[in-house]
């Protein structure tokens, strides 16, 4: 098989993976049923992806991209505070995917696991998109005198944690009013803005 | 067997369960190595925790009560954003059992989970305390202007979220530190205080 073909199959799986995700969430996303969906047998999707890890990491990465990618282009940093805001209400929308990464980062932190290494150097990344966000939106110092840098794990936890609240109970949570309500305590102490 | 010597028991169960959790953290925590500690077969352990996550799920309880009960003395909600700030720097000395918390946590938001109805009736608690926490602290309305029930969640989601990012990378993530600036940034606006 040539690699564009591979490269090409390989991207089939990973948009079968999300559909499989968005429909059945963690647990019904087995290999079994991505395999079935791009009509492959479980050995042949196994020849892409070794494990079920694999997979899930590959589907989470290429969201990721997907996710941020158009707001970077040019190399800029297009990122807001309101698009974070966007992308909030959006996983909001999505259960499954916010569960299936919710999950996986819960396994993640034990010994060994295979997506330990993928979230690490995740998160590094993320931090460092999110003082870049930061950065732009407020410059060196934002309104309560944190550094764009010391806000930004904070940014992260907060998008992290509302996700556990909210995919366990949501009918309690509103996370995406939640986070605008941090968003809004970023801002305080900073001069009036319109709107 | 009397009921005073099963309670007894199931004490001295959880007792041990906590310190192979704190030694070889949540992977290492089967129930084979409770069972041996407290001189049992898996089989005695069996009778008074029906799975793992039963056990752990207790530990958990367990934990929730020695960490809060002291602070609610006499019912009065004693609890104050200091006793926040030194719960979260004690985690970061406990990271066993903090990452048994953050994987089962992750674990509880798939589909049936035996621990998604803890964790859900959980927090809809420790959203009420933490609601509590920032009425003694503040009032009615916090210095940016969101009332103690809208910060609930936040602050709940902040200490969930960095401990995500603290047991993935504890070099790079200084959770207590990252805590107290949270705390700081709720009491952006507040006139000054001293210390």
């Amino acid at each position: 098989m040539g690699r564009a073909r591979s490269e090409e199959r390989r991207a089939e799986i990973l948009r079968a993976a999300f559909e499989v995700i968005a429909e059945r969430g963690y647990r019904g996303a087995t290999l079994s049923a991505v395999a079935e969906r791009v009509g492959l047998t479980q050995q042949g999707l196994l020849h892409y992806f070794p494990a079920k890890e694999a997979l899930l990491i590959a589907v989470l990465e290429e969201r990721d991209q997907w996710d941020t990618g158009g707001a970077r282009i040019g190399g800029r940093r297009g990122w807001r505070l309101e698009l974070l805001e966007a992308l909030v209400e959006y996983n909001a929308m999505r259960p499954g995917v916010v569960q299936t990464f919710s999950a996986l980062l819960g396994e993640s932190v034990t010994e060994d696991h295979p997506a330990r290494e993928f979230f690490t150097h995740r998160y590094a990344l993320v931090r460092d998109d999110m003082a870049g966000v930061l950065r732009e939106e407020f410059g060196d110092r934002l309104p309560g005198g944190l550094t764009p840098e010391r806000a930004a794990p904070l940014l992260t936890a907060v998008m992290d944690g509302l996700q556990y609240q909210w995919l366990l109970d949501p009918e309690s949570v509103d996370m995406p009013a939640v986070f605008r309500d941090f968003v809004g305590l970023l801002r305080t102490g900073e001069p009036d803005r319109e709107g």
